[in-house]
């Protein structure tokens, strides 16, 4: 599938994209069984940025933004704009003119498994990035990708249409049909997480908290009083 | 020496450690013959932090963070958590409700040569930490490690009740019996630096300083007066 | 070329170093044909600095850092140290007491294919530097290298007197010979993306501003409407 | 979809898979788009096997083999083994009694993301395995993950049933739709390099057997002379 | 402990360190609870050697392998030397002729966390040596390190008088003071593996031969008849 | 200097080149002062080839092999085809194909900072080739580079007709105006090595051939009886 740029694309619902949004990375990751994770070399250029929006793939080859320009016109508001490369690379393919071009039409940030440029600019304009590296170099239009197709992007699976959720943990992605599901099960966890923090502020532990004492000992686990030297 | 908890470890005394950590990383590294201190992919969550205080050590295995739940017991105000992986892992092993259990212990931070997650949280709680990455990747409790054996953590062995020291220059290593002969060893230095520092600033040379214009001589060194081009 | 130290180096004129630092590492790498950029492992211990100046270059063996106290003497007002390295290495080669020489005798800045150390201490002077990494472990002074002779760092041919220009994108060299013409054309650059900019603003597209729907359709790019799914 | 083991999966023909073997690895990512391919850390343990099979795909977690043990009754003569693990793992999840079973059943080879031991075993009995690194950690057999659900492996999306083609250059993924087409295109292509062969053997250039020098020449190509030292 | 040569270390007895090597890495690692692996990187020069021998251990510096030298003298017959740096190097301190003064020592080989150079001619000697890198690069000796004294190796602790085993799964440290027990435990479960080889062999499956079905169902684990697409 | 293919390039001598072949790369770069050695990841891809020729240079972009075909015609018989990528890429940019097309030219081989592929035929070809990786991952002719200009490959500046050896210790460049003097450095240096070796073969320690023990006393080095354990 290269060459080739679908119209329209199902999103999720506002809602639950919302509230994995306020659940953040973390959360949304154990909710939906440890899975979705982006590789953690997926760093964001300034820190404190948490999003979440449907996801608008775009799949470029090294040292080659042009699907990007591409995929730009594919964006409704709210969207993520996720980039794959078909090989490694570090290349600055996504800088401040991008992030002013993707701003103006909606979209709420980008998750790039190339190199981003501009890092000062991206930082000042507070516009959300995700990229394997900083670097300035520059990057050629000659080499046709695709656009809102299935792409792996950091080593995770992404569908156009999936929700992305970033802040400085990294990136998951939630499948589209998954949404709601996670979403509620992210606020269950959320709840016992908080309920949990309280107890351990008072300086109980996990230990007890999540009783795991009886199978540490059923493992085998030995105390020795020491100390040993 | 797998499955198996230390209850009760020797620790330097107080005062030789607050002096480690008010000397910090590079000036330990120094005065103790320029051993001690761990890889440098060993890097702050958030940078400004500045710790001392006697190894915890945990042994866990990759994937699984189990042996941190076990070694909250074992902490002591003032210590610091080191967590050791039986092979290289990045996953998160430790996030914000697990810092807020060794904060509500006085424990002072963590070393950990796994994966943090929950950044933004512990940046935000100013909680020490130091790991070799950030990672949301969740993590199961299903294998024995230990708890205040020796360990390799990042390349540096280290012994519980060791002094762990910290910041933004990475984290060293010195072994208890040591602390307070280095910590005597770091102050003269730091005199010795600070009396450099002085003469550098008025525009003094290194060179003359430290007197190194023989020794260069004496292996060779050639000027010329150029341009070559 | 070993155990030499060239006095004297040709440096480009004044004006046209201030045009490349004003412009910045992005504009001025596209400005000469998208070369001279260091690998982007070269980062800054601090965000926000942006220097341009004159190269003189130390070559340096790893672990040891005695030729960066050889050029200290050989630092003009305005110029930048720049440091390779005989083979990989991440020791901590510049420190706090290096930074405050440099400054003393009016240098800009460090760019290092080699570790720095204080990077606490160097933010706070905010002394601009570049490194492949940040790591107390101390260096000796034992093996001769060269001060002012051509040097490869992180990636890129670097002759004394270049000019080096270093911000949060990482580094570029321009050849002193091209300080002008790439000052120039970095400039006309610089206005057309002005112009750029205030389209991409207004929400116009990249693909229209730049002309690129004849080039795609011409490579047989193919929109479908979808969803797919 | 964690805990899931999927009994029957549709696979591909014997004819296109046999066609995809011969052809090997460069030949059918070309073949099918420049796609497909695993990265290029995936290795052969010993250097000469060639394999295609159907895909049999494991999800394992860091450090844990268990899932591999239950894919293997899932194997039918012809059959590879894909083994993706849910976090980057160099522990040596393979060894030579697995290979044993595997072979006995009639496998053709494995594809591992994670560490393979018993190497020298392993090259003895000629068991062609692919992995990212050779290891003798240990693994455990402690957290579900499941077989036969889709996967990425080394960056690629697997499906069961795909087919998996792997020689010295590495892995490629064929889905499973597109075999036949592939296999067609793959011979196609593999003529017309037979016929390029022949023609550099005799030393003619691929300037010219490939039609290269008009568009060199349109997009600026200059010849100088030289020589320029 | 810089700068000092141990001339006495005790080593385990000749039966256990023949059993260790004849049992190979990946039993002995086992054996001994999976502990005292070196990292993965560390690689043979030559497939296929096999060695046991008693540690002699060198500390040196990036760059610099006087100490190489200096622990030649402190070889036994029967000896492997075990080479740590102070920080990440992959400079070529080992080569040809190092390697005939061993052999003319009686030394088994070597295990070196730096670099080696006459990769060819170390292959052609049948020497056995494992390294992180081959590499050309030159080294000094200017630098005192030490001999004899603990190090850490690829990650790994390792004490004057260890066992050394290495093979093409990589090197493992047996503690001299368990050498003993470890082949005694390696012994019994090669008995063990060579059961269920032959079962494997007769194609069993590993899931009956461990009897694991039951602890799979117990976590959950779900067949699903498929195919799922 | 983009675009540009230089026709005629000056070679050094063929009896240096000769020379310098035989001498190998670790003798060829100790002889010139431990310069001018490739970075470690250069790999033969195929063990045993050892050859020296003059440097024809290429720079590519990532993804892109266009200025291999251009560069084939500027070869003569006995040259080496040196290719630069402007930034980092592992894609297969060199294959059987090429490597026919040179060995039809007389070319010696291929020093590749990028991938290569067909692996198997090209070792089965005994052609000589060094490689940053393996992959088998497709190129387009997209972009131009140039054909004999200076390069930096590997971390080492190349200028066309520059000497290039490379053997199963990686890749050494000796400048065209030195190799005269390299070689006969080179010769002086085997010969020394050989008397070495003799003396070392009989047991001799390098510590007294090459008179180390008066300088490791000076340093301060100790002798301890031991065992301390």
């Amino acid at each position: 599938m290269n060459g080739i740029v679908v119209r329209n694309i199902r999103r999720a619902d506002a809602a639950p994209i919302a509230t994995l949004g306020r659940l953040g990375v973390a959360t949304v990751h154990e909710a939906q069984g440890r899975t979705g994770l982006m590789q953690p070399y997926m760093r964001p250029v300034w820190r404190g940025a948490r999003i979440a929006g449907s996801a608008v793939t775009a799949l470029c080859h090294p040292g080659d933004n042009w699907m990007i320009h591409v995929a730009v016109e594919m964006l409704a508001a709210g969207d993520v704009l996720v980039v794959a490369c078909s090989s490694e690379s570090t290349d600055g393919a996504f800088g401040e003119l991008l992030a002013t071009s993707l701003r103006a039409r909606g979209a709420k940030g980008v998750v790039l498994d190339m190199g981003c440029r501009d890092a000062h600019e991206i930082a000042e304009m507070q516009f959300p990035l995700w990229s394997r590296a900083i670097s300035a170099k520059g990057t050629v239009k000659a080499t046709l990708g695709s656009v809102n197709v299935p792409v792996v992007c950091a080593g995770t699976a992404v569908h156009p249409g999936d929700v992305v959720v970033a802040d400085d943990d990294g990136v998951v992605i939630v499948p589209r049909a998954n949404a709601e599901a996670v979403a509620r099960a992210g606020e269950e966890r959320g709840k016992r997480e908080a309920a949990s923090r309280a107890r351990l502020e008072r300086g109980e532990l996990g230990l007890d908290i999540y009783g795991m004492r009886k199978a540490l000992e059923d493992k085998g686990l030995k105390y020795i009083d020491g100390p040993l030297d």
